[in-house]
């Protein structure tokens, strides 16, 4: 009796979650798959092994939870990262801003070409260029003025392609792994290359993950009073942590200060956090995701015969290590019934 | 029937708890009591009271969950300092086995001095000389070969007065401080100018304080591989973080990534992150513990009168802007019952 005009509310991306509740649909997965977006493979029942063998009370790799640590990349591995980071495009976006207050830069020619908006002359600009964009738009400012800057403009900006918030382009499988492991006890990390306190500003809305379980590329602060006396932080531009490759498991000892029992990563740009995880006893997780669907995501990286990029190389020495070290390699286009959450799609991808 | 034998096996040290639970003995705190180590008055009171405005469902006050974060300054807050940080002890006590396997170290001025066991002259080393003590013992190894030194040495060391581990000279009313603020939901933090790999080794044992959650003086270590091939992370002579007075803050920004709502210290090393910490809105709890207690454990700083040190001033400028900020002065001889967890004295100090 009651079901007519609920049907009739029904929107179509609703209906097969609907027809599940009336148990009328085979396809959806029980409510017990932790899961439900990935399909069954070696990458999947490698993640469920890994948790019930490390979490299981009487399980020989019985982990006690307060070691219970994993550790995630972001750009590329948690949130797309094509075709350029989205704090770079935060970066670029702040330069009429910074520019106002400060219009000495305006004859710089970093700043001239980023104003001029020519955006192949944008891709062309020298990493001594983009690191004067950087520093000027990441430092000078106090830790607060600057959380405000990025919350304003992570509300408003919109990926390109989709016309969704950047924080709308997060992969739905990797949220369900971050939500299965902290549901087993894990306490999820994100070690990422992108600046710690850029990340930090939608972490925890975004991923469930607290701002201090956010290791990434930081920088100096220093410790001032502003006019009224009221103590401040300001950014500094002086680099503490590069957060990439090596600078991974350093960051991980400084930040965390234990060995990952699991780790992903997407990138040339991980290859140190998962051989460092992968070096401790008992079992440990590695996995890669390859971006190799260019339908539903992006396709690149030269293993498997991809199209190069600069943005998150997957190298086939990656690759080759990946195979010999037993890392599992989680293929988007295979393994992700869906990549976002606003994907109604839910059968295999082509 | 039963109780007979169980009496039997009682130990005097136990005698009080076992009474109160057969309801006879008035002098031991009611079970509810969070900080039965505490006299009453300001201090135990502002505590109770800032747990309760800002954790009680509905209060004007109320932090959420995620936002609850406390961080103690260690040395002479949450532990003896005095007369020599414990871990200036260890770095002395390693100088034999450094200078074995570095015998060019033999001849250095600093090392000979050490090498001699002229407490005196000890003392008398200039902040150059100790720091090439530090470095030597603190860096050039892997952060496991360290950590395995630290825990050795901690496991044997003990401090002369009390002919103990350094470990068992943790203040147990601050331990329930720690323990009442995270029943409460609030992480706890160390935010010490001491190592950050030499506290974490022991900082959850000790004080139930995971090793993500300590903040201390850090330095780089460089990523490499062993001759097996195996990922190491070295110790390196390159000083990331001192965290002491204006570095605290920079520290928590750099670890934790929020102002905490509470803040423990005892010295002047700890102003500036009280400063900060009583900066944000809402109530906030900032606190000096005052060794005031040469009997139970010792007198010192000029405030109010006592004899001077170096190690952990509590200056006239810091009690005055604690008196001017309503920050709480923590008497250790007035505010609390007992000092250490092996202390069966229950009695107020003379």
């Amino acid at each position: 009796m009651r079901l007519l005009p609920a049907l009739r509310r029904l929107t179509i991306a609703a209906l097969p979650a609907f027809l599940a509740l009336l148990g009328g649909c085979h396809a959806t997965p029980p409510a017990s798959d932790p899961l439900p977006s990935w399909n069954d493979g070696a990458a999947k029942s490698s993640i469920v092994a890994f948790v019930e063998q490390t979490t299981r009370v009487g399980s020989p790799d019985f982990v006690p939870p307060e070691e219970r640590v994993a550790t995630f990349d972001q750009d590329g591995t948690l949130w797309v990262s094509h075709p350029m980071y989205a704090q770079l495009v935060f970066c670029l976006d702040r330069v009429p801003a910074v520019v106002a207050a400060r219009p000495e830069l305006r004859e710089r020619p970093a700043f001239r070409t980023v104003l001029s908006g020519d955006r192949a002359a944008v891709a062309r600009l020298s990493m001594a260029e983009l690191e004067e964009i950087l520093v000027a738009t990441l430092t000078g400012m106090t830790t607060d003025a600057f959380a405000a800057e990025a919350s304003a403009w992570l509300a408003t900006a919109r990926d390109p392609r989709w016309n969704r918030p950047f924080t709308d382009l997060t992969y739905e499988p990797m949220q369900e792994v971050l939500r299965y492991l902290r549901a087993n006890g894990y306490k999820t990390f994100i070690v990422t290359g992108g600046g710690q306190d850029f990340v930090r500003t939608y972490s925890e809305s975004v991923y469930g993950v607290p701002p201090e379980q956010v290791v990434g590329t930081a920088g100096a602060t220093a410790f001032g009073y502003d006019a009224n006396g009221t103590p401040t932080l300001t950014k500094e531009p002086k680099l503490l942590l590069n957060d990439d490759k090596a600078g991974k498991p350093e960051g991980i000892h400084l930040m965390i200060g234990r060995r990952p029992r699991a780790a992903f990563g997407n990138s040339d740009g991980d290859r140190e956090m998962l051989e460092y995880t992968t070096a401790g006893d008992g079992p440990r997780l590695a996995m890669l995701v390859l971006h190799d669907d260019a339908i539903r995501e992006y396709a690149y990286g030269p293993a498997t015969g991809l199209p190069d990029t600069k943005v998150g190389t997957f190298s086939q020495n990656l690759y080759d290590e990946a195979a010999r070290r037993g890392w599992i390699v989680i293929s988007m286009r295979r393994d992700w019934k869906r990549v976002f959450s606003f994907t109604t799609d839910g059968s295999a991808a082509q």
